[in-house]
């Protein structure tokens, strides 16, 4: 734990110079706009210890594999988002004294993130062997226009100075987690044309037959002598000033990929053009524009939370990250468990994105944001089909962590054995359908890898004869502190799930008929139908579940009996030591109460939330979210405060002492989650939007605004009572806890809380 | 499966060239002296595929870990012998015609390894410019001076020509199993004192901090220019021959390192001294004393198998490997799984010592050695200890693969969980207790090691309540194809044979008060017997044991309905698919058996073996050996020639199709295992020598010498009698099946077989 920004509702903001924390300071003011993004990075030149980056949506490089022992059917690269060409630096210089906040007498400083305004910004003062010199610098990637990145940077010495800027382009950067130490970029060409810089980057060859991408970043700062080295261009400009006077460069940066163009011809083209452009609005307007957007958004999507500043910013944070990383304008881009914030997790695609993004997407972002997850997904069905038959299977098992579609990850435990991720595929794809209601996309992009992953499960699992039971054998569940586990709860129930659903789609859905290409036949639903009936589920006493075959011989203790010296475990235990504990890491059994919670009573996910959750050690970043949400719903409300505030300012208070990594850009959809999906109740998986509000009265009031099928709608709670408002569309037929409510637009209906 | 050497008793003769398969070759007339060895790479140039490798005993080098996904406890590095300083080469030009194999025209070519006599030789003519060249090559690391290698190099061209010959020594060699394409030798010096050349090297610098080895290799040929480059020294010698003369040239080199040596002077100055000795002795001699100790091991320790030569060339193939790579001399030394064959697996220490080698090291080359394998861990108690505490555990784990006591393996699965070898290394000291009766040696060297087994048996074990039992949860048994399993039967019940065995061995035993020290009291004494007594063994049905919690639940199979195109499964299968599915690597449960075999009837192991033995895919090297005694015992004699045979032949006819990266060493032992202790049944387990003779009767007649209390006894089976000689040494009581018979010198005992 350990909180660097002060508590504001819409700023963080940090008024010393972390020196020691400075990778912890960087993640948390990372910006981005989808279509880039670049940790908290100072501009100028810091010699220190920092953690560059720089990310590009959607470049990747596939680095060779490194294995301690080769397991039969390990892919032979892991994707990367490769650290990108530098964008953001700014040398400067005053009267030949180089700005390096790592030596530099730093007599002021001040960090701010805006993210009600989208800036980035820092005001500091350092003394120089001439006098002080006040600094003030403001970033932001332009949430109006993808290519740009906009930098204003102002010194003012206290004494006469020349100040000499050297702002660059330079891909000559390298990624921490290389495997091999290599570097993943090969320079191009760079060049200027009057006034503007360019340099064109290519990840470099690999032997794995995966696409390779060009990048052109290009720049201008209103003039400045050009400069070149191999994969880098600079620009040197100096001004003269007074005692007093401010000498201020205003870099405009675009950058474009090959993913977009055909030829370096037309990347560098359009690159130009983009940058010309941002130059022709200046600034000033820039900056207009992007507060105008970040308005719009929050307009379309805040939660308010009145009386808890701490929450506030919590939840204000995640929006603006999970904004800066996704906005579901590209089918061909997904949500990396870090975004553009660092590169633990490679920036690739995990099951976090349909289990944990999708249902904040769907109702922030829209529909269509959601429906391009979905696709992405559907896209990559052959890919998961060539997998499943790899490891032996019918169907298709979606990778673990991808890119392409392909399976990066090379633990065997995870890789080949935590399959449930299929049933978060699945899940989703149901999930979108029951909120929006829209069968055609369904049957066109859901139901043929509803299919795929149906057939999956029935090759996957086994029968077993003497318990006329099929059985799922040998699998890691959420709980990743548990591997290769027979009959996993979670894993076999959702398999269920899958198949029972697919027998009713199958029914119902016109579109079913496109699935006869796949050669699906009523013999093949009977024999869904027959495993889902027959699957095995582990013990059940009481309702309780046991989380796999054999937990319950577990040596069982609550998770406060341990010494806190010891935690987290997974930094102190050994691997052994803490599979065969009873600890478990994130929800399991209760992630499966959760997604069918309404298929189980209160009492059930009662009875297993007080079993599970207090051996429960959280260490996943996506753990404390579920929590909160079956907390609030059997009404341990202290649980749900605490779980809350866990999941909602998990990085500002860098509660797993890794933040410094970068943020947990997919688990922070979790705080959302938790208000709309657990206090407010919001349930729509009957196809019917409901709500019903369980908060726990220590939150207070709070409110948000939700898309739902056309329309927007405002739920806002105080002092037991709320009230749901359409504020635009067609009047709903909806639920209020079981009753039947009529919403129309200028007609609120208000209600009790129970 | 493929056969490339000739069927002889006593040699390996190859009789053409086989650049395809040159890796397998090398393997296979790999020879060496117990001090150093090397694969069977020609000493002139060859430019085709080959895998060049020279060893030295107990030098190493901590190569630094490579690993996917870094785990707590994770070692930092894993130990590895380096591929020594080339000794072997002797370049060879004939009118300034370079011979390399892998380019020359061969007309002829036979490689010949002789076991009878220890040496390993060519003949082969190639065609050069000038007409051919008949060569022919002789050599052997000299059995009776562990730092001399003798090579004897003819050339006879049938042309008049000038014979150039380059023998040298060179530190500049990698190994291929470099986990980041470094090397792991840095020069020293080289020079030239007379006709004498040296070069000394020493291992990298690490920051590990494991000391560091420094070699020194000297060699002379009777003259020669010395020449001399970084990490290399060679001697140029040139000598012109009539057409049909030859020309010849003896190399010889010593090798010494600073394990037996201070200084580097003093370490020169021996090697230096060594190899004056050896050329003051001269090849002939030395040639001669080669064929006298290797007569000398024959008469001591040969296995006679009359009828049938592949079963008798295996076992001489077994049995000079094995000496070839250990003697016994030296404590801090241990018997590699490859020996001097290869990388693979790094030339560590491994279970296998104890529980695939020490029976026979212990008949053959007697007590010595075999205390001299047990006294290696002993003195690396206190390492296990800290393993043991690392890992969240009281008393000693003994590490999977190490030189020094501490843990090199990377896997979780094996490294945390395989606990297991803890039972072989306690089975190993009581062995070799109940065979020799030595009390004090028990006292001193294996009690302590023996009570800290106990103490981490206990601390890893967890109490059931509800089932009242004690279970070992979290670990992969011998049956290396299930992973982290809980209750495995054979971890388990070896746990439980420790635990009873300490607690009787500590009745009786006056050296228990030694223990004290170690603060072993009479309440963890009862803690130890309740453990024994309240283990959890898995379900037994009629004698059948449990695998594992959880293995009667799977898809059961026999390895025969397997398509054979998917064999061996660990080069085709997903490692999940291996996992979830019946098939064993190696015995398991079998394994038990057969270690506690004085405990249990033959109609339980009958019934063991027929259920598992079908499901087994033999996929490790150690498992036909287990199941060859097994089968014989419980009568089913084709299955054991069939193990028999694998056992036996496994390298000569490649079996595994992984003998081109060097010999299964440590297995070998077990086809001497399957002669002894399965068809002559051997038994010393309850402290007095039996024999129960349950050969197959297509084995035909056979006979063995061994080493026993300070007698040599010879045991030979022909036409359903057999017979006990004692060789030497005093009058014996012993067990033939279960009738007592006095053995005496001069006076033979012959029985019939039951």
């Amino acid at each position: 734990m350990k909180t660097l920004f002060a508590i504001d509702p819409w700023k963080l903001t940090e008024t010393e110079l972390h020196r020691d924390d400075m990778r912890l300071s960087e993640s948390l003011t990372s910006t981005g706009n989808a279509h880039m993004g670049a940790r908290g990075n100072f501009e100028e030149k810091y010699s220190g210890d920092s953690h560059p980056g720089t990310y590009f949506a959607g470049v990747w490089f596939p680095d060779k594999t490194r294995v301690g022992w080769w397991k039969n059917g390990y892919p032979e690269y892991f994707g990367k988002v490769p650290n990108a060409p530098a964008i953001l630096e700014i040398g400067a210089a005053v009267n030949g004294e180089e700005l390096d906040l790592a030596r530099n007498e730093v007599a002021a400083f001040r960090r701010e993130l805006d993210m009600e305004r989208g800036l980035l910004a820092r005001q500091f003062t350092v003394r120089l062997a001439g006098g002080e010199a006040r600094c003030e610098t403001e970033r932001f990637f332009s949430a109006a226009r993808p290519e740009i990145l906009a930098i204003r940077y102002r010194v003012t010495p206290s004494f006469d100075a020349e100040v000499a800027f050297t702002p660059a382009v330079d891909a000559n950067v390298r990624n921490e987690d290389s495997n091999y130490g290599g570097s993943f970029w090969q320079p191009l060409g760079e060049g200027a044309e009057g006034e503007r810089s360019w340099l064109l980057s290519q990840t470099k060859e690999n032997p794995f037959g995966t696409p390779r991408f060009t990048v052109c970043c290009a720049f201008s700062c209103g003039g400045g002598e050009p400069g070149f080295a191999q994969g880098r261009a600079q620009r040197a400009v100096k001004r003269t000033v007074r005692a007093g006077e401010t000498a201020e460069l205003v870099k405009l940066v675009a950058v474009a990929t090959s993913r977009d163009f055909e030829t370096d011809d037309a990347l560098k083209a359009h690159t130009l053009a983009a940058l010309g452009a941002a130059e022709r609005a200046g600034y000033d307007a820039l900056r207009a524009e992007q507060a105008a957007v970040w308005r719009e958004r929050w307009d379309r999507m805040d939660v308010v939370i009145e009386k808890d500043p701490a929450a506030q910013q919590g939840i204000h944070f995640n929006l603006f990250q999970l904004l800066s990383t996704y906005d579901g304008s590209d089918p061909r881009l997904n949500i990396g468990p870090k975004g553009f914030t660092g590169e633990k997790y490679g920036g690739a695609t995990y099951w976090d994105t349909e289990m944990f993004c999708l249902p904040m997407v769907l109702s922030t972002l829209g529909e269509g944001a959601a429906k391009a997850l979905l696709r992405y997904r559907y896209d990559q069905l052959p890919q998961a089909m060539a997998n499943a038959e790899k490891l032996g299977c019918a169907g298709a098992l979606y990778p673990m962590v991808t890119f392409t579609g392909d399976e990066c990850h090379n633990e065997w435990e995870i890789t080949f054995e935590e399959i449930h991720r299929n049933a978060a595929i699945f899940y989703a794809v149901w999930y979108v359908y029951t909120y929006t209601g829209d069968k055609e996309y369904l049957a066109q992009y859901g139901m043929p890898v509803m299919l795929e992953i149906c057939r999956y499960w029935v090759s996957r699992a086994s029968w077993q004869p003497r318990k006329r039971k099929y059985m799922i054998l040998g699998v890691t569940g959420p709980n990743e502190y548990e591997n290769n586990v027979s009959n996993n709860w979670y894993t076999n129930r959702m398999a269920k799930f899958c198949l029972e659903t697919f027998c009713e789609l199958a029914q119902d859905v016109t579109g079913i008929l496109c699935l006869k290409e796949r050669g699906l036949d009523g013999r093949e639903l009977a024999q869904f139908a027959r495993a889902a009936k027959h699957m095995y589920l582990p013990q059940e006493r009481d309702g309780l579940c046991e989380q796999q075959d054999g937990f319950f011989d577990k040596e069982l203790r609550a998770a406060d009996t341990l010494d806190p010296a010891e935690r987290p475990l997974n930094q102190h235990w050994s691997w052994d030591r803490i599979l065969r504990s009873c600890f478990i890491k994130q929800a399991d059994v209760l992630q499966g109460m959760y997604c069918l919670r309404h298929l189980y009573s209160d009492e059930v996910i009662r009875r297993n939330f007080l079993y599970y959750e207090p051996m429960t050690v959280h260490e996943s970043s996506l753990s404390p979210c579920v929590h909160a949400i079956l907390a609030a719903q059997v009404g341990e409300s202290g649980k749900a405060m605490e779980m809350y505030a866990r999941t909602a300012r998990l990085d500002l208070d860098n509660v797993n002492n890794d933040t410094c990594d970068g943020l947990h850009v997919t688990s922070m959809c979790g705080s959302w989650m938790a208000i709309v999906k657990g206090f407010a109740g919001m349930r729509t998986e009957t196809g019917v939007l409901a709500f019903a509000p369980c908060a726990p009265e220590a939150f207070g009031p709070f409110s948000f605004r939700i898309l739902y099928q056309e329309r927007r709608i405002q739920f806002s709670l105080r002092d037991g009572r709320f009230t749901l408002e359409l504020l635009d569309g067609a009047p709903l037929l909806m639920l209020v806890y079981n009753e039947c409510i009529l919403l129309r637009r200028e007609e609120p209906v208000t209600h009790e809380v129970k």
